[in-house]
């Protein structure tokens, strides 16, 4: 089998599975008073501290949620309702994830105004367009460290310096859900008050998550109760995706030298799959080597899809979270309608293969020449 | 070991962990369009129907949660938000979980205002007193079914007859946490629109639940993003936690039968407790079975807790959630400070034993005998 779909969700690493298995025994909540709460307690902060390693943040200022998409809600919705007094426009890019997209959209019925930066052809953001759409009402700017259905590294870092030009009090929330991992997310580097990331798409279970949160940053929580997470997210802890998460994070590779080789990988496979008649790609040169986006031309994504998977290819369409629609993505960067719908992602984990790359190829080339073409 | 705090949380099942380790091997994301994607969706969909028939209501009725706390996060804002143009009005009772209590009052900030009938000082919270608080304005009712610090039964299935009676739009919420697998809560006998569950309290892992939301009923989302979970729940499901979930929901025994082991086994305990000098109940007696609350005089809870720790029982001090704060159920009841801060919990489970409640008893008789009163 040929997983080249890890952007939407990978297998859990032994690492993750071992935790898991560890963990089933103990079951104290952590929030009891006795020795088990304690016990429980205790392999939660070790977790944490695990998770907050590895994105340079204090354990302090990280919170566990049910994964990205809670962690991206709480970060806009926590954010803006707490700046509202102080304004109410939001900065953001036209090729988000839908849960930042579709929380703007429902907090632009609380009275906020989004401006909504999109890409260029290629697939870029550019940081002088976001640096432009700021205003002296601004609040909240909210951006993805790389992008899901192309790998475009978006202008992250340059926000916070051009906010702190201008005196703007505004806070900087980064999608960190495809770049956890991969790339640094180092709060001070990327000048981000708020960084998400999910556990299922670096080998961990699905359903764990987490959200920094700088300390120096007040927001408001998203799940109210009996006031866990540091009064930020009440419930009690998954304890069990917790443990499994941090070892997966523990896993991590260095990132380096698996960037070094997802990056051989992409360039074998681009230049393998250019070679193609009518493949043409939609993901900038620059992206992260992780994932990219191609089409085929006059051949649907879905034809394609699951002709590869009738070759053990397994790649998606868009991304999975928008389950067949056309994506949002590539129509932001003008891209023609037919192309879009031919639109195919694939998307790399530390565990691909040269022969996952051969593959692929071989099963592209295949169906390009073989499937029937849409008028 | 005799663990009695199953309120607070309870160990998996074997039937949740063989599904946990069954589940470990597939990790397709349900919204994939391959044939992986389809078979973690088929999957999360028995699942649903797992869950559903328990509760006695439609798949499609149901969506899974992170948890009890974000069920009833989810139905409190969700419903008050969506009714909010008909009235800004909502009962409750004075002795809910803090998810609910801190949730209501989060909508209070947002212009709502909340009724919050008390309990008499046994515990009761009488049906008449439930429907007076009721008012034209009036849009949603939110009860427990089953007090977590005293086993108290709330008059649930009072206001949906007694709404339709004056004609009110009002919906009904159930906090059905921890009378789920114990009591029936089938929604048309509960008269509830929307009824929160966990699964933690029943044997499967921290980290899942699931919310009914009545066809005939809207609500908004709390999580917005991909559309999972018809839209109401967006983010990846947690598949693994689901299907545990699911397995601890298919394996909880014929719920008349455990009702009457868990009666037998309070009975005797009530008994034998209340001989012991300085005892005081502070559940009513017709309470559900599997939990009840007790002060002995002059000790305080952490004191007989540690105590009875070291004798390997282990109960609660109020509820998890509270975390060591005076019980604000036992404070609702009128009852005096002294009695509140001697106050601890005991909850069984349907693996609970005689010899826990012999166990118990001992320990209780030896350190109301041995330790020092507080003057």
């Amino acid at each position: 089998m040929h997983y080249l779909d890890n952007s939407a969700t990978t297998p859990l690493c032994e690492e993750a599975k071992a935790a898991l298995s560890r963990a089933t025994g103990a079951f104290g909540n952590p929030s009891s008073l006795h020795g088990m709460g304690a016990q429980a307690l205790a392999a939660l902060n070790d977790a944490r501290a695990v998770v907050a390693g590895a994105l340079g943040c204090s354990p302090r200022e990280l919170i566990f949620t049910s994964g990205g998409s809670e962690a991206n809600n709480t970060a806009l919705f926590g954010a803006a309702r707490a700046m509202a007094r102080r304004g109410r426009h939001i900065v953001t890019s036209a090729v988000e994830h839908p849960s930042v997209l579709r929380t703007l959209e429902a907090l632009e019925k609380e009275g906020f105004s989004i401006t909504r930066v999109a890409p260029d052809e290629q697939g870029h953001v550019s940081a002088d367009a976001v640096i432009a759409a700021l205003r002296p009402d601004t609040v909240l700017v909210s951006l993805m460290a790389v992008n899901n259905e192309t790998g475009a590294i978006l202008p992250t870092a340059a926000v916070k310096p051009a906010l702190r030009e201008i005196g703007s009090p505004a806070l900087v929330h980064v999608d960190g859900v495809q770049a956890f991992g991969k790339l640094s997310l180092r709060p001070e580097t990327a000048g981000a008050d708020l960084i998400s990331v999910s556990g299922h798409k670096i080998h961990a279970p699905k359903g764990v998550g987490a959200l920094y949160v700088s300390k120096s940053v007040r927001i408001l929580p998203l799940i109210y109760g009996g006031g866990q997470e540091g009064g930020l997210r009440s419930g009690t802890e998954s304890t069990l995706l917790i443990a499994a998460f941090a070892a997966a994070v523990r896993a991590l590779p260095e990132r380096r030298a698996a960037l070094a080789r997802a990056q051989a990988l992409r360039d074998d496979a681009a230049a393998r799959l250019r070679a193609i008649p009518g493949v043409v790609f939609n993901s900038p040169d620059d992206a992260l080597p992780y994932l990219f986006n191609f089409s085929v031309e006059g051949l649907r994504s879905e034809t394609l899809l699951h002709f590869l998977e009738s070759r053990d290819v397994y790649v998606s369409s868009g991304s999975a979270c928008a389950k067949g629609h056309a994506s949002h993505v590539l129509a932001a960067q003008g891209l023609p309608r037919e192309r879009i719908d031919s639109a195919l992602r694939v998307s790399f984990s530390r565990f691909s293969t040269p022969e996952d790359v051969d593959a692929l190829v071989a099963a592209v080339a295949e169906g390009a020449a073989t499937l029937k073409r849409k008028k």
